[in-house]
Formats: structure tokens, sequence, C-alpha cells
């Protein structure tokens, strides 16, 4: 894969991981920046993502989409990256496993708080949504903590993957993203997966993607 | 793969894809059947699986999560059974992708329905969430069809995957799963999925299962 992808993302969505993975790899790519309530519901962006959700990955085959697919897509077309267990069926799942749950349980949790209206109608319902997310995040995050309570430094074990740069950047929210002015959890709660979070945060190109989103 | 696997589901779960599949493609197989509030919550169960929740493939590697990623994994590990196009990173992240989203979207959809204690407490907010859910469906639906546009038998094409039975559990469900007696969804509003429907609900293999399944 050496032909130039075409990143579709808003810099407040989990494109960004997606593009430390591009960036980690060496892959070329451009980036095109869609906002959320215009040029992503766009007829230009539909005709290239019916979802309308970012991020999505162009290639030369078509569109991919969901930021574990495509997690695994760059890992797959760059084995020389090491990024995941390529040719090994179970490893593979059990990373895809892990992400999924980022995706379905710990980004939907987040959802609820932030994006509210995609699942009810109603400042009281979104109130009690948002009410529920903590607990939601909190049980999530002891699941992840108790897959480091054998000290492995990775989400996988020894080996670094897609997988450690996607937590880390949950971690990060679960810090960071504020309901009235509050965090939605303490990271400091799970020391694993604090530590785990540290130990991400030093890698040099981790180091580097978040010096420049910092300029 | 040879090694007998254990299936862990409840017959209310999305588990039942995953059985199929194992039938289909001829893999030994043991099921354990779980309970929602009680085994499944279970310290014996917590230990194979910490989410406590089903369907879950128990492998002599350790176990695998989330319906995507076991089909995933029947697939490639059985590529006699041409399931998947296996050792094509696109085509094989499209079909993900494409499952992720019927997890994602279409069955967190639906558990807003059934199981609205996920995502907020209180009668008041499960009923907001429920009158959202037909709205949520329909427009996820018509994304699905709108895939279909092209006269494509299947979701990939001419290519018959898992996607196609992961399709067709819950296109049925949005006749058959109903909300204060009513169903959630027409698939008669969607003339291509519900084609679709037809086409795979005639394999030899799924009039087996559906067969043994009403026995």
């Amino acid at each position: 894969m050496t032909d130039e992808l075409i990143f579709y993302t808003n810099p407040m969505s989990r494109g960004r991981i997606v593009r430390w993975m591009l960036e980690e790899v060496g892959q070329p790519y451009k980036t095109e920046l869609l906002d959320y309530a215009t040029t992503m519901k766009a007829p230009a962006y539909l005709a290239i993502n019916p979802k309308g959700r970012v991020p999505a990955l162009l290639t030369d085959r078509g569109v991919l989409t969901e930021s574990p697919v495509i997690l695994g897509y760059i890992a797959q077309t760059h084995p020389d990256a090491h990024l995941a267990a390529i040719g090994d069926s179970f490893a593979f799942g059990d990373m895809q496993a892990f992400n999924m749950f980022l995706a379905i349980t710990v980004h939907v949790a987040f959802a609820h708080v932030f994006r509210p209206e995609r699942y009810a109608e109603g400042e009281a319902a979104a109130r009690a949504m948002r009410a529920k997310a903590p607990e939601s995040l909190a049980a999530a995050f002891a699941l992840i903590e108790e897959r480091f309570a054998d000290g492995r430094p990775f989400v996988q074990g020894e080996r670094y993957t897609v997988a450690d740069p996607y937590l880390f950047t949950f971690s990060r929210w679960l810090d960071t993203r504020r309901l009235d002015g509050r965090p939605l959890g303490a990271l400091a709660d799970f020391p694993h997966v604090a530590a785990h979070h540290a130990r991400v945060g030093d890698r040099p190109a981790v180091v580097k993607v978040l010096a420049a989103e910092a300029a």
C-alpha cells in the first residue's frame, strides 16, 4: 500500500488515533477536516461515506470506516511496523475484541454524554443518560484494569499494538472530558490503566504527535 | 483448528449467528447456555469472560468475544468454507466495518429498547430511548438498503460472507421484535434488504438451523 490515502476526520473525533497510526507507519495521506453539522452531512461526503461519520479512510479500493477496522487495516498493510499480531487469527481477534469493547462500551458511554440526541429526545432523557455515564465508564475501566492485573505492560502483553494508543486516547478522555465542569471519571482510580497511559505517553511517536497537536 | 471449542450463549442473544457459522463450517463445539441474571454474572463465567456477556467462544488460546470478532475468527480459521475474503485486508476490513455497524448502531438501538437500564435509570428515560429506537433503526436500515442499490446479492457483492447471516438475523428482528405489541420497523420498507433476507433464508444451511431452532 503506497498510494496516498485520504483521511476524513474532525479534531474532536476518535480520528486522532488513526492519524497517529498513519504517522507511525509513515503512510502518505491527505487530511480532509469535516465539520459535524455541515460538511459531514453534505452530499459530497455522503457519496464517500453514507454514514456521514468520521473517521473514514479512502483507499484506491474504496472507503473503510469504524476506528477498530481502520486501525486493523493500517497494522495489516504495514507488517514491518509490528502494530498487530498479523497472521495469528486468535491474537488479532483478541486485539479487535478489545478495540470493539472500547468502541461499543466506552465510546458509546461518552456518546451518551456528548451526543445524547442520538439515543433519545429531550433534556430530561439527556440528563438521565448523562447521569449514568460515570457509572458505565467506571465499570468499563474496572474491566480494563483487570486485564492488566497480571502486570502486562500492554493490552496484549509484551507486544505493543494499535490497541495501546487507542486505549490511551480513551484513558485521557476519562480525565479531560467534563460534564458540568467535572471530569467523567478519575484515571487514578485505575492504577494499572494509569501506568499504561504514562507508558504509552512516553513513546517517542506519541510525544511527537501530542506536541504537534498542542502547537 | 480442530480442538473442540466451548461456546457460551443465550438463545435470546446474538449468539445464534455464531452457532450457525460453527455449524456451517463443521467446527466441533460444546454449548453452554447461560442465563442473563444468574450464570452470566457468576464468578465461574466471569473468570472466563470478565464482561459477563454472551456470545463468547473459548479456544485453547483463550476466550474471544464480540460477535463480529468471533465471526471473523471462524471465517479465518476455516478458509475452505469461503466465508470471508481471507488475506485481502481491504475486503476483510470492509466486511468487519459492516458487521461493526450492525453491532454498534443496529444492535445498540435494539438494546435501548430491551436493555434501557444499561444507558439510563428510570422509566421516563426508558420511554424516551424506546421512542427514539424506530427512527434510529429506520435510518440504519436505509443505509443498508443503499448498499444494495447496485443490485448486489450479498453484503460484499457476489461473495457470500459471515456478514450475510449476521444481517439476516437483524433484518428478522426488525419485523419480529416488538415494542408495546408493535414491531420496531417494517422490513418491507427496505425492498433490497427484504430480498437479501429471503435470499439468505433460502440457503440450505440456514433452512436447516431455522428448522432445528423451531423444533
